[in-house]
């Protein structure tokens, strides 16, 4: 049974990768994969929370949010309901300690990299677009410390991390799932990885239905193949100049 | 003195109008001031609150909000914080009313259309932006709704509605201050207009400073002249056709 | 057409300001438009909030509420609800950015002014009756703490502030709307000045009508005139000595 | 050791009962214990909260809140923390369960009475002033249901409510402490009794001292004497006739 | 007429008291009365809260919760809810009040001890268990400072605390009523006393009934004995060696 | 390198599973995995959330807390923060999602059962043991509602649901971490697994390390043994008689 836009299970949606997209940040990315649109900006703060000053070290943070009009249905506020949602906060915490997989507190010194990923559009994998999409924002918030002369040592990143969705739909394993397809899936699974091949996060899940051994090391080659594809994607989009002038608010 | 952008005192900064920038929503406009850039979209949602239903009448309601990353130095999310701040309020209050003077709730029938305004990026004159690009989502939400044949009556607008900033900056009366104007200027005016020249908001605030029955004065005539030109544009950008497909996702 | 209580379209309701209400603040005034009765009280505190700490500078702040039982029908607690509504936080900043016009901030040092506004009963116009009699407590709390010798100047007020609202009810405009007429009018407005007749806030609305330059231009006329006789008001209440014994709760 | 203001022991303030203090309320009362000020109003709502609906029953509940501006050192305002402090709960809990001490529910029938306590000038006892004046401001609004023919039954209070605080002060057991008094009690207690002698609550409290079962008895002796006088005084002021024309907002 | 469980009217159920119940808390404390289930732990924190820092005092705080599933029918989560009841909060100032008046916080020194009173089983008498089990705990974290040398004197105690509820059920004085009675008592009284047989805390109400001066009598004799058997209890558990290993987590 | 409990790497710590260790809900276990303690009940409510009202399918939700003193160091009450943080949220989304996928949503008919696993000790894997007890708490709750006749279908489980974290420790794969390995693991996983084999829920992350794909599936060999081993414990434990009356409170 083939898929609605014709994609072979195996295939990514079309991505595309826009740096610059806002003036303030010191990186700012919006990420589509397919109709799913993440603008991913990286904002960078002097100094660290609290609980870490004085250790030399730096943090990297993130907050994922959608937009009410991003929605299929339009959704409620998190502000307005005056709380920030179990789903909201799941994803936040996935894509910092996502991140956080890839730098070198050390080499980044005391200051904070936040990292907000606000969804324009949601077709399916907005966790793994965003995910996708921050660490290019990232990527370029440190070229501009390392600019700036404010890095304890000038390589922080010692990778790069990418994300793709992954599930089992009408009986078959396939990648980078639309809406259309993630609302129906059997398993659904999200799978980071960095561009050596190793494992960053795997969160696979079976709603109202298990999955076997074998089912789930074959969504693990799908997406590893995925993201290792995106990983070229975002090297590419780095090897380019800057669009526009260097951010200068951030400073 | 001159203005850092070489613009006459009573000229608008460059405005760009883009409809259809969504797929999901009815309308979906995104407004650029210059560098200000605020995401308008409508959705229409069937019914009326409760306080208002079986009168026959529609409804009309705004939420404002900022990015953490559209200013200059990152801002903290409100749903974060947990509560939504008095400035955040204020704006989405003055969005709704001035776009309910348009507006035949009569006409609109028991439909709902929510305008939410996010900006993308700050730079001045993010709440004059706001409404200047959510009249052009309603008027987009409106044909919508028409197509679909759910209005009471098909024409339920009965003007246009724009809006600009306007204040004293080193003592001369300027229009639409970008963000370097408005931090440090004397006095700050929001006007709201419609096309037949005529008000539906005057806000007008000296903080630290007071001002003139003279100043203010012209203060609105500079205001009502580029409410006209912000009209004009709104016109010429509904005249165009819909760029892409009619979005199905709100019906 | 006649007004319910038979006054002229250009007149006051009758005003009353009542000073040292209460026995703590260094300020404390009762203030009546009509049936409208709000308590303003005026608080020193030593310091200022963080961000302005060790600016030499001083700050004035207000907070505007309404009893359950000030309204015809009882209104919930916003303590209750465990969040500010939108029109309290309009007003709030209103009052507060109203009263800071006409203090010289240096001249306070470091000393915080409290102003809360408290609604006793309502009839329209509570708003704009809350920064009359606030300017009042204002000048009280000044007086105490020059008394104290705690002032960086002796003179840190510049000009009085006196609100009056105006509406078009009826097709008239009309000064100093009673509920009945604020619930029904076409055009609202509030106006703040000075007592050397410049302006220091203007607020019109529409809601559900917009109105011509001309009809603007009246209101104006009508809301300077009340604000010159509010001014009056208050320095003669400001004339006399202080009742009772001075506050020594603030100190 | 005598006290400051050179009552004797078991002696009250100067207690004072202002009836129709407000004009919308069913009733509005602003009762005074020396300088301690309650306002409180008994506005009454048709219908009962929703697990009592259809029992025939009516309901009475109670809220306190201080003015900030009405304790010695100004306090910050319940609704802006966002949630209701303990004490303020404890409060509103024990005037509530008081003041339903004394009326027949089915006799009300389905009506619900809400008394909102607010202090406007806090010296010690606001709790006590509170449910002494919410008793006045209940039997006018039963007084107002009577009237428009909203009970079930003509006579729905049974007996009278009051309250009174007692503590042991300089080794002295004395009545009706003010603040200063108040703030150095080794134990505190709060009577709330019936014209007819009967106790509602007794809440005793010695905090960092501990008190024998003779104390506690002389403490009852004075509370209930002074209760008793205080009942007095609520008849006397429920037998004048309601000042002003009788309140029709609540309808 | 007889009680359910065929107790006379003055005997206490059946209590337990179970030290060391926890590893990490300084002390830990389960007790039973009757079914009711109520876990004590008292946990040392370093140092005091600010308002109270460099005074060489310590402070004694409490919190009292109830498990959802402690309950009848289960009862939502106060964290759920966002917000803490009224009941909790009063019972949570109770337990905190009722501890503190058998230490000397001169003699703790700046040590904070942090009383969780968690409610596992719900049969009536909670409060008053929890102050009972509260007791043994605080005693069993006074013995760890102690040990750990970080006491400003070695005998911060100077009594014992205990606590029984006392009430009308079918026109008799009870003690300790399990839910089937307090449910449906005329009278409810809670009293905390000392193995001195004085008095710390007596809150009594009636609601629905009001109650005389001998039945508040004879409530006080029936609650004083209760308590001074339960301050033997208490003693008895003390006077036994530390079940396991001393807890080092507080450290 | 040896485990501190001289456990070898693949063996599970001691468990213990208490049936009825509450008397109110349907379903009540206390679970231990070493020191590690869960208290899980399972409370039965008639019809279901009002999204899924008419459908004719049951529901299953879960909640999951830490007492204050159950951590090594005492943590704030979610109560009192007035929020629930984002581990919460995370965790009592897992336990439900993964208690439903054992059960026939048709066969439950219109009843909820909420799942509230409190964690009365904290020494690692909390949230494993939550879902491993939890499953023989809803296990019991089903029995009772097939007792009461109350289910639609006689057998609405299908499988049986387990869960064990698993995680790399010096170097090593080790099954079931307490706290002392957790908190210091290169990569952590928890694996929720039926008693057939099939995998439910699979969320492994490397915070500051990556995985390789060989790790990992070492890791889902370890624990796919380790839920085999407490499957057979939990259907041991229900083997035996229901301890004590059965529960007629949640009736």
């Amino acid at each position: 049974m083939a898929r609605a836009d014709g994609r072979s299970d195996d295939a990514l949606r079309e991505v595309r990768i826009t740096r610059g997209y806002q003036d303030w940040p010191a990186g700012s990315v919006l990420v589509e994969f397919g109709r799913t649109r993440v603008l991913c900006a990286a904002s960078v703060q002097e100094g660290v929370p609290r609980w870490r000053a004085g250790s030399g070290l730096g943090w990297v943070t993130a907050e994922y949010a959608m937009l009410p009009s991003s929605t299929n249905t339009r959704s409620t506020r998190e502000s307005v309901k005056g709380r920030i949602g179990g789903r909201t906060h799941e994803i936040s915490r996935l894509v910092g300690r996502s991140l956080r997989a890839c730098i070198d507190m050390a080499a980044l010194g005391e200051n904070t990299i936040a990292l907000d990923c606000d969804v324009i559009q949601a077709d399916g994998g907005t966790r793994t677009a965003a995910i996708t999409g921050a660490y290019v924002a990232l990527a370029d918030a440190i070229t501009w410390l390392s600019a700036a002369g404010r890095l304890s040592d000038p390589k922080p990143l010692s990778c790069s991390i990418a994300a793709v969705s992954v599930g089992v739909v009408d009986g078959r394993v396939r990648l980078d799932l639309p809406y259309e397809e993630d609302s129906r899936a059997e398993v659904d699974m999200n799978v980071v990885a960095t561009d050596h091949g190793t494992l960053v996060e795997v969160q696979g899940t079976g709603e109202g239905a298990t999955f076997t051994r074998s089912t789930m090391d074959k969504m693990i080659d799908f997406a590893l193949a995925g993201c290792a594809e995106l990983s070229r994607m975002q090297a590419e989009a780095l090897a380019a100049p800057y669009p526009g002038e260097l951010p200068g608010g951030a400073a």
